[in-house]
This record gives structure tokens, sequence and C-alpha cells, in this order.
């Protein structure tokens, strides 16, 4: 416990943990006061997100390499996941759509120039592997065509969004989870070799105790939850007074917010110029949303939601997607990275969310109907 | 002729050959089997083409490496050809553009993507030469692109399919014919270097003496084009019988049958480590498909086709094609292969199934015309 | 003043300035002759953007490295600029659109093209700088994907044309612009080393005196702003005498004959085996359209337009930028380049232009709205 407080007090962005009590006391007194509460939420994920995070390679690091790595590939986004589950609940699948893309778009495009740009003002040029760069873009690209494939070929086709129904999404589901857990005992068993770098993420903070690890897990999750829960509920009022659509709130913020600690870490390991660090982080949480938390959505889609989700994407969050996998491809593929190139990663970054706070799906057609 | 006798005896592929009186006894039996004498069809092509593919190379081997060269270079896909020639004649345009582009994607992804995984699974890493994929890679984007330009401002713009008349087909087939006969000078005559590799496909198999390999390929592309008769009649009851669309059967079934000679070699070149071999079999067979053999069927369907062939293919096909060239760059451009990648290749030519049985072209609007 | 007469009579190229008093007398003689004005028009136009190109590098040689840097970048395509800003007053703003994406295209494919193809008819293999073209390459890609996005937005969405306002475009101009001021930085100031090769484009010729330099610089722009008129007003009338669409037009003519000095210098490198420097001008010239000349034509339609213009182009030339920068990318990758490469990307270009000339924007669609 004393590990954990002492963490707290080390870590200024532990602080908003603050944000917490306030939530849910702004929450039991005035439940319908949505900005307050939507903001309040957001600052209350991020710390539990970085908690959530530690907490997991705290126990990672105690259970050994299989078990811990399986830990952190599988708990990796597991705030997003948490997140989206309780939209899924709500039957918000518009959010849940926008926060599965918009965490594949920000974690390759933002996380990475953003990496570029800051380790690039300290450094002239740094270098990075750029085999195993390749490599891990390659896989991600893999992975979001295997995601957008259903979407590219009903919109190419103009098929009604209703034509992907129930059968096709669970089959394409269990098919990209099992590439996941084929990924993953590649990643830690056959190749472990190839991916050992980006294995020792945090090794300058020390891990927690695995009870406290565990504790923190446990709880850290359910209160991420119930703030989550607040933080659904609100969204709709919220983003209609800030003039936010859902699809900016889910794409830009949730992404970002869920993101929190896995960017702190990228970030500070490309000041460090270990930038193959902030590269494996960034491509590699990309590459878990596609494979893992977006097929894991649509199945308990059908034990948690109103309806099964099907894994139809709208036309601009497909678009965004691709070009984001490509662009990851294309920036790592010289090993070689300036602060120029993470501006101009963030600029294509900057001009999605200017596009979706503009022209959110579904603007322009008279009664655009809600992707299921 | 022993020799002929020799390898049948020795290949167990090709025992199949059982296949070829079978289907003739059937047909002339029971004319309305649609569904059976598909199958027997599909299983009396696979060794057929490996027959025409030897006899090729033993041409190939004896002429001399100019014509020898010129002969593998256009009779490398003759099955295909002709069992589309069969298709185009019966006036089954949309059977004759699925199995083109079924070539292409079959040929960039599951013959790639097996190969990797098939030597990745003997091989903890397999390197191959980086440039020359690169250059075949890159010729193979250029040729798809050249051949899906028509396709794709037509689809972009929204115009009606039969805004791409014939004179622009005829003229792009043209183009695309010459610069696929400028690529075989480049790689024949000035460059032949930079592709010696890949000009000893075989080179453990024996030769068949001349007479007989000419009589062979006579003999077996008269035999295919009897059994292309039979398939392309039955292929419209039998897929109805079978669940399947034109699409789905000319697009997987067609590509992978017509091409399994190939991907013979392929796949042995890739256990005994030689993935440039591999590499360059299935990017080369997919770059000829779109150089050679379509804009061979559109000047064809001239001639023979019931009403002139157009370059314009359904826009699912179109993304899948593209998809296939650009995922043959990503994954080759590092020059390394593990299983992993593999499997991810695979996966998305799986889902490119999956999303033809579930969504053929034209489902989903009331009245699909079908593309000339 | 004889420094200039002495250029004009040793280079052929400039011989065609007599084309400039012959169209401002037929102008003056027979306003009504579209086809014969345009044609002469063409003519003058060439020459006089080679004196531009001469005397901004003049200019540039004698201000030292920062200011000459910076005058190049935003002077280089100083023709392109004036003749779009032409048909800007003019309201033709299809005009203006098509030499935008034309000049990116025609850069990118042509230009590289032509100057692969060149060099490899004197070289077998020609070996540029990997680490730098993937570099620019990269830049180019994120460049046209910026500009692009919200045209891929709007029409993934079906949006409607009208739907990105203006506020968006100017957004989207000064982010656009702001990238680009960024790049000069990083270009001329700290990166300057990674871009050395390309700063030495004409070392050969000597540079005019800086007053002669100046004056022509300024006469010149006068001149061709003046002929620019004659230019825009006849193409309509042209066009339709010569069976060419203002898209046409725009896309294939006005970007070849703007582009006309870079390319010279271009093919000129490519000829001596600097291959680094063709690379350098063809990509560095696309970027500078897609992150300068669009964006400030989009802000100055708001002084001299009859209505602002927006960021939104027609599909099929989102098609050919996106595919044309991409193609880039791809053949520019491996460092390498043979004759069979020019000719292949000369092959996609040459399958543009036609595509153009037979399909329009607009045509198919019974009343296409100009897109503004």
């Amino acid at each position: 416990m004393k590990a954990l407080i002492d963490e707290i007090k080390h870590t200024p962005l532990l602080w908003l943990l603050a944000a917490v009590p306030v939530v849910f006391a702004a929450h039991a007194a005035r439940p319908e006061e949505h900005t307050l509460l939507f903001l309040l939420a957001v600052l209350a994920i991020v710390p539990l997100a970085a908690l959530l995070s530690h907490a997991t390679e705290s126990v990672a690091a105690k259970t050994g390499d299989a078990v811990g790595g399986l830990l952190n590939a599988t708990l990796g986004n597991l705030t997003e996941l948490v997140i989206a589950l309780t939209a899924l609940r709500a039957g918000e699948y518009l959010l849940v759509k926008a926060s599965v893309a918009g965490a594949i778009v920000s974690n390759s495009l933002f996380m990475l120039g953003a990496s570029f740009l800051l380790g690039g003002l300290k450094y002239h040029v740094q270098e990075f592997n750029r085999a195993s760069a390749r490599l891990q873009a390659g896989l991600l690209f893999l992975a979001t065509v295997g995601l957008l494939v259903p979407s590219l070929v009903s919109q190419a086709d103009a098929l009604p969004a209703s034509s992907i129904g129930s059968g096709p999404s669970v089959a394409l589901s269990l098919l990209l989870i099992a590439a996941y857990g084929l990924g993953i005992f590649f990643s830690l068993g056959t190749h472990r070799d190839e991916f050992k770098s980006a294995a020792h993420a945090e090794e300058g903070e020390a891990p927690w105790p695995l009870g406290l690890a565990l504790a923190t897990l446990a709880g850290v999750t359910v209160v991420v939850a119930l703030v989550s829960e607040i933080f659904v509920e609100s969204v709709e009022g919220a983003s209609k007074t800030l003039g936010l659509s859902p699809a900016f709130v889910g794409f830009i913020v949730v992404s970002l917010v869920g993101a929190a600690a896995e960017m702190a870490s990228a970030f500070s390991a490309a000041r460090k110029n270990r930038l193959d660090l902030s590269v494996g982080i960034a491509l590699g949480s990309s590459s878990q949303i596609a494979l893992f938390v977006a097929p894991v959505l649509v199945l308990l889609s059908h034990a948690v939601g109103p309806e099964p989700m099907n894994l139809q994407f709208w036309p601009g969050a497909v678009v965004m997607m691709l070009v984001a996998s490509l662009t990851a491809f294309l920036v790592t593929s010289s090993g070689r990275a300036a602060w120029f190139q993470g501006v101009l990663v963030l600029m294509v970054y900057a001009v999605f969310a200017l596009m979706l706070y503009w022209l959110p799906p579904g603007a322009g057609t008279p009664s655009a109907p809600e992707p299921r």
C-alpha cells in the first residue's frame, strides 16, 4: 500500500486521482450536469489508466516472461476495453466503433508522430531498428485490412449497412482473435528474440509487489467501469453542449484518454533516444485493438448488448484507419526519424480531427441511420 | 512417352489424371449432374495444369534462354487463359473477370502467404533478396494500378458501368501488352542478371525431350479446353447447388486450381529455404495476369465472345486486388519472413474468401446488373 | 542584358520566346480564334517558365543559402501559381483544381518515370540515396494525404460537395502552409545537411547578375500573367474544338507546360547519372504544390475569386493523386532504378491521361455540377 501511495506522490499525473471521488460526488448531487460530469470523468480516467498500466506490468514482471507477456498483451488496452464495454451495454454502437477506430488512428498517428517530434527536438536524427519496425508495421497493416475488409467490400459494392449480418461478423471476429493468439505465440514463443527490446517498457520503474498489483488491477478496473458508466451516460448531453459529435468524442477523446499511459511511456522512451520502444508501443497497441479488442467487443455484444454489433465501420473511419496504418508503414520504413516527420504525421492527425469536428459521420444525409 | 509415364508414376498429384476420362464419361452419361461434373472437372484440371507447366518448362529448357524465357512468360498461366477463354466464349463475363481478379489475389496472397508459412515452419527466419523482391512487387503494384485505373476512376466518379466503352478498353489492353512485352525484353534481355535466380525454377526435375514436351503441350491444352467446357457449363448449376456465387467460384476455385502447378513449385522452394524463388513465382505470376492474360482476354473477346468485354471490375474486386498488391509489397519489403507473416497474409485471403461467400458482387442491390 | 541574350541564343528552348509577341498580336487581331490562341499561349509559356526558373535560381545564388533556399522553395512553382491565379480570377475552379492535381501527378509520375527511363537508357542500373528518397516520398505522401483528407472523408461518407464549407478549407489551408513553413525551416535550417545534394540543381549554368535576375523575375512574371489571361480565356473554346475537357487541359497540359523547366533539370540530371537530384526535384516539386500552392490558392480565392474555393477535388483526381504519391514511394524505396521501371510509371501516367480524355469528371451524370 505504501508503494502505491509513494507512486502517487511522485507521479504528478496520478494527482488527477482526486477527480475520481469528485466525479462520483458530482454524479450523485447533479446527475443532469452532463458537461461537468463528462469533463470530470475524462480527468478521472487518465490516472486510472496509468494505474492499470503499471499494475499490469507489475503482475507481468512477477509472473515470468510467458504469463507476463500474455498479460501485457491482453490487458494492455484494458481501459479502452472497459469504456467500450460500458458503451456497448448502453447500446451506443457509434461510440464503440468510433473509440475502436480512434484507438487505431491515435496510436499509430498521434503516438508515433508525437514520439518523433519529442525525440527529434532533443536529437538531430534518431535511428531505430528498421527491420523490426517494418515487421510490426506490416502486421499492423494486415491487421487493419483484416478488420476493414468487410467494410471495404460492402462499401465498394454499395451494399446496405445491414448486409454484413451477425454470422460473418462472428466468423471474422473468431478469425481475428485466432490470428491474435498465434501472434502472441509468435512474439512470446517462437520468435521472442525479435521482440525483446519492446519487452522492457518501463524498466526504470520498480514493479509493485504481486498482491498490491493484483489488488490494484481488480480494484481499479471496477472503478474505471464505474467512471465509464458516468462517462457514457453524460456523453450525449455533453457532446451536444460542447458542439461535438459522438464520433468525435469516441475517436479523439476516448482514444487519447484511454491510451494516456502508453503515450507517457512512448514519449519518455523517445526523449531517451529509444525510439525502437516508442515505435513498438505505438504499433503494437494499434495491432492489439484491431486483432483483439474489436473482435472481442463484437463477440461480447451478443452477451451484453441490446443487439449484436457487426464489424462495419462508417466509410470515413475506414479511410482514416487505412491511411493511418499505411502512414505508419511509410514513416517507419526508413528506420530514421527527425522532428519534421513528427510534425507531418501530427498534421495528418489534426486534419482527421478537424474533419470529424466539421463532418461527423452522417452529416449531410437527411436521415443518417446510425451504423449498427 | 516413357518419360511422361515415369513422371506420372512418381508424382502423386498426377494420379488425379484418372479424373480426366471420368469427367468425360460422366458428362456423356449424365450431362445434367452439374455438381458432380463441376467437382470432377476441378479434380481433372489440377494435374493437367501441372503437366502443362512441366511441358512448358521442358520446351523452354530445350530452346535456349531467350525463346524459353519468352515461352515461360507467355504460357506460364496457360491454364487460367484456357479456362477464361472458354468462359469468354460462353459469355460468362463475371466468371472471366472473377478468375482474373482471383488469380492476381490468390497468387500474391495465398501463394506468398502459404510459402512464408510452410518455409517458416521449417526455418526460424528466412531471408530473401530485398532489392529484387521490391523491384518485382513494385512492378506488380504498377501493373495492378494500370489494370485498375479505369475501374477506379469510373467508380470514384460514380459513372455507370457502361461508361468504359470498347475503345478505351482496347487502347488500355494494347498499352498493358506493350508494357508486358517491354518487361520481357527487360527481364530476358537488358537486365537478365537481375532475374537470374527465378529462371531456374524447377532445376531438380529433368526436362522432357523436345518432341514429347511439344506434344504434351499441344495435347494437354486441347484436353484442358475440353474439360474447361464441361467446367464452365456446369458452374452455374453447381454453384447454385453448393450455394456459391459465380464470383466466388471464379475468384477462389478457378484461381487456385489454375495455379496449382506454380503453387507446388513455390511451396517446394520455400521448404528448401529458397524464398527468393517462391517470391519470384508468386509476384511474377500475378504481374503476368495483370499485364498479359487480362488484356489478351479483352482483345480476344472481340473475336470469340458474344460481345466485347471491357476492363471494368466490380468494386469489391478492385479493393481486393489493390490490397493484395500493396500487401505483397509491404510483406516482401523487409527481405525477411517468418511463419506468422504467412499466417496474417493467409488470414487476409481467408477474409476475402469469406466476404465473397457472404457478399458476392451484386448482393443487396435489387436488380444487380452483371458487369460486362 | 547581354547575359540574358546570350542565354537565349544558346538555349534552343528559349527560341520559343518568339511565340510571346505572336500570341499578343494574334489576340489583338483575332480574339475569337480560340484554338490558335490556346496553342500559341502554350508555346509562349514554356520558355517563360524556363526564364522564371533560371531567374529564381540566380537570385537565390546571389542572396545566400537561407534567403535563396526560401526563394527557390516559394517561387519554384511560380508559373503554375500565376496560371492558376488567372484561372481563379476568371472563376474557372475546375481548371484550377485540375492544374493542382495534375501538377502533383505529373511531377511524381511523368517527371520521375521519364527520369528513370532517360537515365536507364544510358546507364544499366542507377543507384540513388534510398534513405533520402524515402524521407522525401514519405513527406509527399503525408502532404498529399493532408490535402486530400477532406475529399476522401466527404466522398467516403457520401456527403454533398458543398459540405466542405469555407471555414474548414481555410483552416486546413493554414495548417498545410504552417507545415510547409516548418518544412522549409527543416530543410534549410535544422537539417540542411540531409537535403544538400538537391540544392545545387543547375550548378553547370552561370547565375545572372542580381539586377538582371530581379528584373527578369518581375518582368517575366507580368508577361506570364498576361499570356495566362489569353490562355484561360481561350481554354474553353479551344478545348471544345480539340475535343478535350477542361479537366484534361488543366491536368495534363497546364501541368506539363508549367513544369517544363523543372523537367529539363530533372532529365538532364538523370542523363548525368545524378538520379538523387532528379528524384529530389520531382518529389520536392510535388510536395510544394500540395503544401503551398494549393492552400495559397484557396486563401487567395477569398480575395480575387468570384467566390471562395474549397479543397474538395473530384473523386477521380483524388484516386490519381493518391496512386501517384504511393507509386512515388514504392518505386523510390529500393534506391535503384532501371529503364523498365520508368516505362511502367509512364504507363500509369498514360492510363491516367487516357481516362481523363475519355472520362472527364462529370461524364455520365446528366447534369454534372462543377465542383467548387
